[in-house]
């Protein structure tokens, strides 16, 4: 099983049904689906919450409601709370990235609960009491606190990350070998000669410039083909011309 | 200096006030402070920018306005664009984790730009090719669509996450500018139609791919002088051919 399905993000008081709705979105974007709602403060406008989770409403659907904090963990292996001050509790408190990899293991095993307090007071000391981990989101000290979507958001984009199931960037063109690398610098090194943008005393120190420049990073087969068809036409338009938009001149009109 | 004092986030067409406010606030809470906004694409009451920005209301009231992206980068020494749509470029593309040293060790060195599009359009393709480093948010397959200040909080967080432990690397040639790269690349497109590398019908296409191909990582004041000699040269060539070996052939010879 995906241990992110196990993973419940638990809204304790929130304020804001904006909010909610875009806690849903952040949940979806980054692969949890399970969200229990804990005694909203207020009544909350459910057409706020649909228009900031937009297509996330599947998770606001699917929510559980309970009437307290311990009621929806109960059934948890483990709990963690988000919070800014991390007080007495600093030794059993970790950032987002560090308390990851170990809540998805324990994901594996059964439910695991992350409580987030309300937009005004964060979690009461009753909650924060639950928590078998304390998780704090690191912020610039000129303003250390997130809006709650953007906290849920961090958490979830760091258990996302943890689980690894992010489609990994994938080079689509196949990289190009370093032997057709060189024969389209060597077909450069001619075409640069050839329209007189080296002579022979500044050749070599051009042309490492120019493979710098030309084979930073990884080229791909595509690449290179782009890459020999400029030197290329630029030959021919060197040889050929006089060459105006890619079209020779005939003799005649160059000579008017 | 902080690097992170050199890093703007640029606003493309950004459509709603609150979403412009919870950027502000995500940028202060990670410690950045530059905010650009381009021009928006409708009218936004000042009241709910400010509602969702809350403590950060400096960061909105020290912004700058520009009318284009072009504009808004001009003086950058690298530039990051956002992107879900991944497509042709995928081999330039990383993680907002992935490039977050890299352009922190940039920000060391002169101001960046990490470029957001619309909530609805994202990024346009003309935006897009201002980009000299492209970043992707990982996200479940199942919602890939991340609210804007959203990602913009994942990019901050992870560039805020990476100055705490980044340390920067000065170069030693100075970066050249986008607006010199700009130039040298308008020289290329000029070059490249001249020679008849490409027609009208490709040349969007191409020129995509030789940006990509030229300007991948950060290209120096000497490696795109380099690139404009290059061009100016083959210019000269084709339109001054017949050349051989850098020299014009005279009439009388090219007819031998």
């Amino acid at each position: 099983m995906n241990p992110l399905d196990n993973i419940r993000v638990v809204l304790v008081n929130t304020l804001y049904a904006g909010n909610a709705g875009s806690v849903c979105r952040a949940m979806k974007n980054m692969g949890l689906s399970r969200l229990v709602v804990v005694s909203p403060r207020q009544e909350w406008n459910e057409a706020d919450v649909r228009q900031m989770a937009v297509s996330a409403a599947d998770v606001w659907e699917a929510r559980t409601v309970c009437a307290t904090a311990a009621e929806a963990v109960a059934d948890c292996v483990a709990v963690a709370a988000t919070t800014a001050r991390i007080g007495l509790y600093r030794e059993h408190c970790k950032t987002a990235r560090g308390w990851s990899p170990e809540l998805l293991r324990l994901a594996a095993q059964g439910p695991v609960a992350i409580l987030f307090g309300s937009e005004d007071r964060g979690l009461l000391n009753e909650d924060v009491a639950l928590a078998t981990h304390l998780i704090n989101i690191p912020t610039s000290e000129a303003y250390t606190s997130l809006n709650l979507a953007q906290a849920v958001m961090v958490v979830a984009y760091e258990l996302f990350q943890a689980a690894g199931i992010a489609e990994p960037v994938v080079e689509r063109s196949e990289l190009a070998s370093i032997r057709f690398r060189e024969i389209m610098l060597e077909k450069w090194d001619v075409m640069l000669r050839e329209i007189g943008f080296m002579n022979e005393d500044k050749a070599e120190h051009m042309m490492f410039g120019l493979r710098r420049i030309l084979s930073r990073d990884n080229l791909t087969v595509n690449d290179v083909k782009i890459l020999m068809g400029v030197a290329q036409q630029a030959l021919w338009a060197a040889h050929e011309g006089p060459v105006r938009n890619g079209r020779r001149v005939s003799e005649a009109s160059s000579a008017t």
